[in-house]
Formats: C-alpha cells, sequence, structure tokens
C-alpha cells in the first residue's frame, strides 16, 4: 500500500496537523519511459507554507486534496526508462507519497557514493545553493567584512556563516536558542552568536557583536529580528530577503517600522532572493559546494526525523525552531 | 548689511517658522584668493529636513545657531581670486545669507545664456542629476515596462517621469492635487496620473492605471503611497527609494507594512539611491540633460518664490506640497 499526504484545508495561522490528510492508494505501475519511485528522504522546508496559501507567490500554491511536493530523495524501484536502472538514486521535486511514477522529468541522479544522500536536499541541493548563491549573488560579501545571519543554525543560515568565514568575514549569527549559539561559534566557526530569546535589547547585543557595523545582512526571518538587525547598517549594506520564517504564519499584514528611511540614508540595497531565479549558476555554485565539503571545509547539519507518518509534524517543527541544519525525514 | 538665517532649534516633527533665525551681520570683505558672492537664487529642498536633526545620516546634522548651507546660485559681486570675474554666475552648497566669500572650493561656474540661471538648481543641477541618475542606475526601466513615480509633480518627479516617457516607459505619477494631475498627463506627458488625496481606494487605481503591474518604482515620498505601489510589484521589480518626505517629520519610528514578503516573492531590488554617491557619472548625466532640454524633450517647472526673509516658509511649504517642480527662492 501507499501513504501519500494532502492539503486537507489551508492553514490559518500557524499550520497544524489537521491541514493534512494521509490517504492509502494502491502503488502505481510504471508505464513504458517511466519509472517507479520510491521515497528515501523527504525535505520540509519553511517556503512550503506560503504555498499552502491560495495567494500569489513565485510559485503556485499547492492545491486542497492534492499531495504536497517538496524536493525528495528516492530510489528506483522499477524501471521502464532507458536512463533508470534499479537501485538508481535520483532527487526531485516529488510529491509526498512513499511510492510513484515519473517519466524522468526534473529528476538528477545521484550518488550515495559521493556523498550521505540526504546531503543532496542539504548542503549539496537546494538549501547549499540557496545558501552559496543568496550570499554570492546578493549579499555579496568581501573580506573582513561583517555579514549577519538570521536563522543562523537552521539549513540555510548554517551554511550561509561557513561560506562567510571561507570569505574571511566576520560572521554573527542569530539564532533561537543557547544550544544553538554554542554550536554557531564552536562548531561552525562564527565570531559571535546572539540568543535572540533571552537577549536583554537585541539592537543593543547586534551593535555589541558588530563593532564595525552591518555590511551584509543575509535574512532567513524578517520580523523584529530583522529590524534589530537592519538598525545597524553601514553605508552601501546589501542585504539578501532569503526567508522571512517569522511572517509566514501571520493572519493580519504584519507590521513593523518602514524601512525607506535606513535603506535611503545607508544608500543600502535590499533584494528578494529565490534559488530557482539563479539556475543558470547551479552547475558551478554545486561543484563549489562539493568541494569544500570533500574538503572539510563544510560541515552539513541535519535534524533527522524518522517515518513517513511524521513528515506533517516535521514540518510544524520547522517553525518552533526545533531543527538543527537541514529538516529531513527518513522514510 | 547682510542677512543670513540659522538654524535656531531642531524641529520636532513638522518644522516651523520658529526653528530659524534671522541675524543681520556686516558684509564680509574678500581676502586674497576668494570671492564675494551675492546669492541670487536658493534652492530649498525636503532632504534638508533630516540634516536639522541631530541624526546619523548620509551628510552632517546642521549645527544650532550656524546658517542653513543648500544648493544656491550666486553672483561674484568682487574678486581677489584668479580664476573669477565680478559678473560671473556659480553654483554651490552655501549658507543661507545674503552675501558670503568663497575661496571657489565646490563652486561651478554657470552660464546664463545657456540657459536661465535658476534651472542649474533644477533641471541641470542635482535635481536633474537625482532624476536621471536615480532612474538610470537603479529604476533601470526598459522600453515597454511601467513606471511609477511618486511625488511625480514634485522637483525630481517631474523630470522622473519625462525621462520614463524618452525611455519608452509606461509612466504613472502619483501627486496630490487635481492641478498636478492635470500637468503630469497635459504638459509631461505621463500616461496616467492618480490624485492620492481623492482616490477612494490608491492601491485599486494604480492597479487600474497599472494593468501591466510595476517594473520600476520611483520613490520620493514612502509611506502609505509607497505600501499601495508596491502591492503592485513585478517579478524582478526596482525600486529607487530617492526619497520619503512623508516620514521626514514623525516624530515616532513611522510603521508601516512589513516589505519582506513581497520583496522576496518579487524578486525586488529596492535600493536607497543618494545623488553625490554617483559623482562620476555627473558629466555624461549633464550633457544628456542639457542635450534633452536644449532639444525642447524636456520640460523644467519652477515655484519661484521672491524674497531672501522668504526662504524659510519656502521650505516649510514643501511639506505641504505647495510646489509644482523645483521650489527656488529668487533673492
Amino acid at each position: 500500500m501507499n501513504k501519500t499526504i494532502l492539503l486537507n484545508q489551508r492553514p490559518q495561522g500557524k499550520p497544524t496537523l489537521a491541514d493534512f490528510k494521509t490517504i492509502t492508494e494502491e502503488v502505481p505501475a510504471p508505464q513504458e519511459g517511466e519509472v517507479l519511485l520510491k521515497t528515501v528522504y523527504v525535505s520540509v522546508d519553511p517556503y512550503l507554507r506560503g504555498r499552502m496559501n491560495d495567494a500569489r507567490s513565485y510559485v503556485p500554491p499547492f492545491q486542497l486534496n492534492e499531495p504536497i511536493r517538496s524536493g525528495i530523495i528516492a530510489e528506483v524501484v522499477k524501471s521502464k526508462h532507458a536512463d533508470y536502472q534499479k537501485g538508481d538514486f535520483v532527487s526531485g521535486t516529488l510529491a509526498w507519497k512513499e511510492y510513484q511514477t515519473s517519466t524522468g522529468k526534473g529528476l538528477q541522479p545521484v550518488d550515495p557514493s559521493v556523498a550521505p544522500l540526504s546531503s543532496y536536499l542539504g548542503v549539496l541541493g537546494l538549501t547549499g545553493l540557496t545558501a552559496y548563491l543568496g550570499l554570492m549573488e546578493i549579499g555579496k560579501p568581501t573580506k573582513g567584512e561583517t555579514l549577519v545571519v538570521s536563522g543562523a543554525a537552521g539549513a540555510v543560515g548554517s551554511v550561509v556563516g561557513q561560506i562567510g568565514k571561507l570569505l574571511g568575514c566576520r560572521v554573527v549569527g542569530i539564532t533561537g536558542s543557547d544550544e544553538k549559539v554554542a554550536l554557531l561559534t564552536d562548531t561552525f566557526s562564527f565570531d559571535q552568536a546572539i540568543n535572540y530569546k533571552t537577549a536583554a535589547d537585541l539592537k543593543q547585543a547586534i551593535q555589541t557583536a558588530c563593532p564595525d557595523g552591518v555590511d551584509c545582512y543575509f535574512d532567513n526571518v524578517g520580523g523584529e529580528i530583522s529590524d534589530a538587525v537592519m538598525a545597524q547598517l553601514n553605508k552601501y549594506a546589501r542585504i539578501a530577503v532569503c526567508g522571512a520564517i517569522s511572517l509566514y504564519n501571520e493572519t493580519k499584514v504584519p507590521m513593523g517600522p518602514r524601512l525607506q528611511p535606513i535603506i535611503l540614508t545607508r544608500s543600502a540595497t535590499m533584494r528578494g532572493f529565490i534559488v530557482s531565479d539563479f539556475a543558470e549558476k547551479f552547475p558551478p555554485a554545486s561543484k563549489q559546494l562539493a568541494a569544500w565539503l570533500g574538503e572539510g571545509k563544510l560541515t552539513a547539519t541535519e535534524t533527522i526525523v524518522e517515518g513517513f507518518d511524521r513528515i506533517p509534524r516535521a514540518f510544524l517543527d520547522l517553525f518552533e525552531g526545533k531543527n538543527t541544519g537541514k529538516m529531513i525525514v527518513k522514510v
């Protein structure tokens, strides 16, 4: 039998388990030119929240009673496709199903002898590409500059900070627990990390951690954390808006200090980053990330949850900050 | 005798006449290597408001009991400087004084036989450069795109819109009276103009005026007008933050809808523009503006107020939208 997770209803505010529904179907039979895939690892990502709304965005919304789709690593268990053999592994944007067929469109082969399979969803997948290309194409930090990363212990943030150190920046991370602060400074060599939940005055803490101001801000969270960072921007600062997890579950239009005066007086550049806009740069970026990973210069951190049924819960836990690094469900 | 206008006190919120003080001094005598200048035209500009606060910004604040300084056209009435003769005209950032001496540092000669003297404060001065460089370097509109300009009948906005038309854009202006709406569409060939004060639903009015969305937003005002424009941004939209006149007099931190979700989902770029950052591009920009003006492709609009004593009032009137085009005081 074949479990499938559907969007049961559009979340109102913070998503709940009731927004998802698991049904059981027959395992499909691949047609000529198709493969049958068995899901191995499922990526759960904050941006999926946006697709659960019926709203204009950069990807079309999920439909009610249709499967959720996200980054998945799957094993080819039957093949009627010339390019794939049983036992091959692939990655792609696939449905939250235990088994599904595919014509091969949009699939990339992945090799478990080169790197652990899960890393193709993380540092060697869209997560790593998001960190690398968002930082290089928008943040553009140079040696000696100060880079601040929010959501710093998350999937993207932890890679951004490590790349910042490789580029010779002072790197300051903002995160939500003392354990994550320790991880950032001890394992990922961030110069400083701040626990925004316990900081008495976040603005002051950022100012202290960034004595030369902030040249580059890689923003995964939006909201009050970003307000505090923006107050410290240097002239010609760059802000890569890569995510806004603190705002995704808002039911009213979220309000905050207007940014125009800071953007204007600092000659700052704030730019939205969507990794798919940079698809033509994926090959060289992937090569660089794989090289750094191979040389031990990048550490991939993952939070792996086991069991197909736990995909919705793993997704919900993203909004509680329960993950360190990439949140992945092992089926 | 020589009148001088000083900053009497730092404005709290909207400036008032009491924030300025006029004193009378002796007319100074130029030393060897100096000229004596007689003020002819004074530019009053919204950005001066920021310099009246004791706050970090892109230029140092004015000091209490010191003269205000702004763009001025002056006549050389005595010269002990080899490069200047009596009767020459110059432009520069000078003090609000009827007479002042100068070593010539920062002065540019201007020629009344080429263009009216006041235009060197407007379309041939920093106003024109702000419009041209802000649009070309940050807005980067291309033929067929939709350009929205706020503060559209102001000094900068009226030039931005005209350049947008020269570039082949659909140009929509937002302004504050029906007279200005008529000016924009009839004299400056804007495709549409909107009176934000009388629009029943500004967002809807912008949507109707921009059926293909907004590719480029040249923002002189910030605040709720900008909120309404931002809601209509297309993918890869550019926002040139050139001014925020609606926010300059706020005494509390102005709040508004958070911009990160729009910036992110539209892959938009929002960038602060300060004309002095682009000083190396002034010569070719000035040449282009002078050429367009000479060919009759640009119309310079000015509101000229007469009398040195009326400089403070003219400045205050900027915040009431009493000017059309460049606000200039003729001394």
